[in-house]
């Protein structure tokens, strides 16, 4: 493994490389959209910087947009390391006695305000223990029901990218990692769906590092694409006060998801995680009627 | 145990008695309020009986109000039977093999629209198993920052009727069911509590059915008197957008608290309950900026 310190870096230096290109996409989205619509300036990024512990286990960057087009907006880098807890270690894959671990990713979360945008969620990370792999997806949350369904345009588009992503990289990616898509985004206790799905991947371990690397990049590089041409589509429709409230009562689905199921928010807010970064995935403005 | 048929039979009417005076008086509150301030019709409790299972195991009637003084309030009665699952039946007191179990309760959950009036929470339960006992409390959440301190005027008084429930009952119930309060209604990743407490108690059993019956109504009956007083005591005061925003940001907290940690509300949404009984306990309107 004396790869491994050359692979950590590059794939650093990738979320970050990512990162930069997702959230100048976003603020362009900021520029373009139609002041008539969308009062007020181009929001922008704002960075705020946090290391764990003393600084010595790593940190991140927590970047976060409040803006006209996107009433909230999060792209996070982190690059982490240290002991996990020994609670926490049986779950983890390749957790030796040492417990030691290395963890490096980009996450985001996009609400916009237009109803008829749907939110957008994707990550990536790369992870290392006694063993390494990648992990995660993109998924989309349609907030109005004529959306919600196979059918309509954007999950149909949606759906293609991923298949034309995985497929180049192996035969039954798609199948598998969609599937596990719709079973994770799932509010149980409603009996249903919370978006119309995408992929969702973990313990992604090929053999061949730079082919999984390069399934990874190409993961996110299809978001950067996908999304933003998705919102673009529906940017300039105008919406009424009952799809507004449509999609308030619906991101409080979202909020149900993260607070009930969600893996990483859980492990986070209860390990005494930056409870901010953890929650700027939360609803800017939420109902329930 | 031949008097239990009659003491089931007692605990469930006095809770309906209970949830009738409640709404009542929250309905006097809605007809009271000043029109200026609270513009629409006062609103009125609406009721929805529901059966558990195929009915032969009870069921309740959830009140809910959306009115102008209450953005959302909800009062339940319940009384329901059956079997405790193979999961959940070791967790609770007295379980035999068989797993029978029965409860009868109510339980409340009110949001003022004014920030400057309190979200309050009251529930009493009567639970039979193998064993019998009482369970609930009361407890209220100021949502601006100047209200959840001991010192404010609300919070003493308060903190002072339960203390004169209690007193007479038993000279160390008001200081262990308030610390049970405390402990309970608190978020362990904000480190901070959700409100300024009240008291928590449950498996209150003191060998006397009859002083413990009369301690539950006492509970019930001080909860329906200072709810309201404190109510009265902020309706008049108008609230800015900034309180009001303060309040929906607060309401967020609220929600974090039922989803992360609310036993009744994680163990009813994984168990298959009533989804909308169990969650009309969720703030109507909420922000995470």
């Amino acid at each position: 493994m004396t790869d491994l310190p050359e692979r950590q870096e590059r794939a650093r230096a990738w979320f970050e490389e990512l990162r930069d290109d997702l959230c100048a996409a976003f603020e362009a989205l900021e520029d373009d959209c139609d002041p008539a619509l969308y009062p007020g300036p181009p929001g922008r990024f704002e960075r705020t910087p946090w290391t764990r512990g003393d600084g010595d286990d790593g940190g991140g960057v927590a970047g976060l947009l409040r803006g006209r087009f996107f009433e909230k907006a999060g792209v996070h880098v982190s690059t982490v390391s240290g002991q996990l807890s020994a609670e926490f270690a049986p779950s983890v894959r390749g957790a030796g006695p040492d417990r030691r671990f290395w963890a490096s990713g980009i996450s985001l979360i996009c609400h916009p305000r237009n109803p008829h945008c749907p939110t957008g969620h994707m990550n990536t990370r790369f992870l290392v223990t006694n063993e390494s792999w990648f992990g995660g997806g993109g998924d989309l949350t349609p907030m109005l029901d004529y959306q919600r369904t196979e059918k309509f345009l954007d999950a149909r588009d949606f759906h293609a990218v991923w298949k034309e992503v995985c497929d180049p990289h192996g035969a039954d990616y798609h199948a598998i990692y969609r599937k596990w898509c719709d079973d994770y985004f799932f509010l149980k206790h409603r009996d249903e769906p919370r978006g119309i799905g995408g992929i969702f991947f973990d313990h992604h371990n090929s053999g061949d590092w730079e082919k999984d690397f390069a399934f990874v990049q190409d993961v996110g590089r299809a978001f950067l694409d996908i999304y933003p041409k998705i919102l673009r589509r529906h940017m300039a429709t105008p919406w009424t006060p009952v799809e507004r409230d449509e999609q308030l009562v619906r991101r409080g689905r979202y909020v149900e998801f993260n607070l009930l199921y969600d893996r990483g928010t859980l492990f986070g807010l209860k390990t005494g995680g930056n409870v901010d970064a953890i929650l700027s995935s939360m609803p800017p403005e939420v109902k329930w009627p």
